[in-house]
């Protein structure tokens, strides 16, 4: 073990996670509509991309799937590149089995029904068509109740209103360990911006996080992470 | 014109569009749904970006209005942003009178009727709601048949089929003096790319101009712009 020998005196911090495999998504997804239009989701994927590195930085072997973006591939993380929610489900469950999934990534509830090869034409005197939707696949429920569920799961609830409440429901239904619950109201300034202020909401109950640095939030989720998955049998 | 004179040492070109003022629009629009979704278009800004520029390079005041894009503001321009599509119209009505307008962005035809101020939820066991689109405000129509008109009104037809005969009807329903057409098909890879191939339609017939880099594109548009409107009355 040189390598992870120099890993660490490079580092100098613990690994609590050397060997264990994490999938993180991060970033909005993009439905297309037609060949120039698309519905997509307010998310930087700051984020998603911070929790990858602070993972990593604890030793885990970490894949990232990340929607469109314009920040940088965190260093040390393989990252997958995708556009719409089906193919970011796709790409999460190649990467299976995993110690730890972390969904973060705002992935669109609906894609557009039939999305169009050509261009819609607008066709002057004539109502716009209404835009038909169909549900797009649920990753962290899908994740959360698949035959090789990682031991933890954690999903993140963005909401704006009732957030602690749409949270607890989230933790069942989708069969989430943790979810991460943060206000996204415009006022907030969290979309795009580089603070969060979330609340971990788990059978045990609800932990209100102060306002951080979303760097912190990473750091200090990734450590919780690590001490749960060390407490599970 | 001390001052011009040190601008054109500095350039070394020719500035026929001196105590010229054009204004351009670059980018897409992105029409929210609510709080955490919009509708949005394939648009880098890098065309319109590069048009702004080269008008200014001729010596045009050049007011460029630009959507979301990842692309700095070009030097030696007023760069005004906007999202929405309403806001695009009214920070070039606002930009107005000018000798030249060249609408270049990518303008969301369609916003939401009813654009959400609490996050749309997904209801389990319900199909989604379809989106209601209303028309949004025609940028380019509106300028071309302004009562403070621009002597020269250029626009851009993005599209995917009968390229030709679609920018030929733009040309006297829009009320522009040029359309520049291209074809944005994705097999193209003129979306987000640097390369563009477009076809100038005027009332004197067709110009199909090779594969050209965007840059291109922009000096030889300025360029055409700048003896088209010193062939006016």
């Amino acid at each position: 073990e040189i390598a992870a020998a120099a890993e660490r005196m490079l580092d100098g911090g613990p690994r609590p996670l050397a060997g264990k495999k994490a999938i993180v998504t991060s970033g909005p997804t993009h439905e297309p509509i037609d060949p120039v239009r698309y519905i997509a989701n307010r998310s930087s994927g700051r984020q998603g991309h911070a929790i990858a590195a602070a993972l990593a930085k604890l030793g885990a072997d970490v894949t990232l799937v990340s929607g469109p973006v314009e920040i940088p591939d965190p260093a040390g993380v393989t990252t997958v590149h995708v556009e719409r929610a089906e193919e970011m489900l796709a790409a999460v469950v190649a990467a299976l089995p995993a110690d730890i999934a972390v969904m973060v990534a705002a992935v669109a509830d609906w894609r557009v029904a039939a999305a169009g090869t050509q261009k819609i034409k607008k066709k002057p005197g004539e109502a716009p068509p209404p835009l038909l939707l169909a549900e797009n696949p649920d990753i962290l429920k899908t994740i959360g109740h698949h035959a090789d569920r990682p031991k933890l799961v954690v999903g993140f609830a963005a909401e704006t209103q009732d957030v602690e409440a749409n949270a607890r429901e989230k933790l069942t239904r989708k069969g989430a360990d943790l979810i991460v619950a943060n206000d996204v109201s415009p006022a907030t300034g969290i979309m795009g911006g580089s603070r969060n202020s979330v609340r971990i909401v788990s059978r045990d109950g609800v932990d209100a996080w102060p306002d951080l640095a979303k760097a912190e939030v990473a750091t200090r989720l990734a450590a919780l992470i690590a001490e749960r998955l060390a407490a599970l049998p």
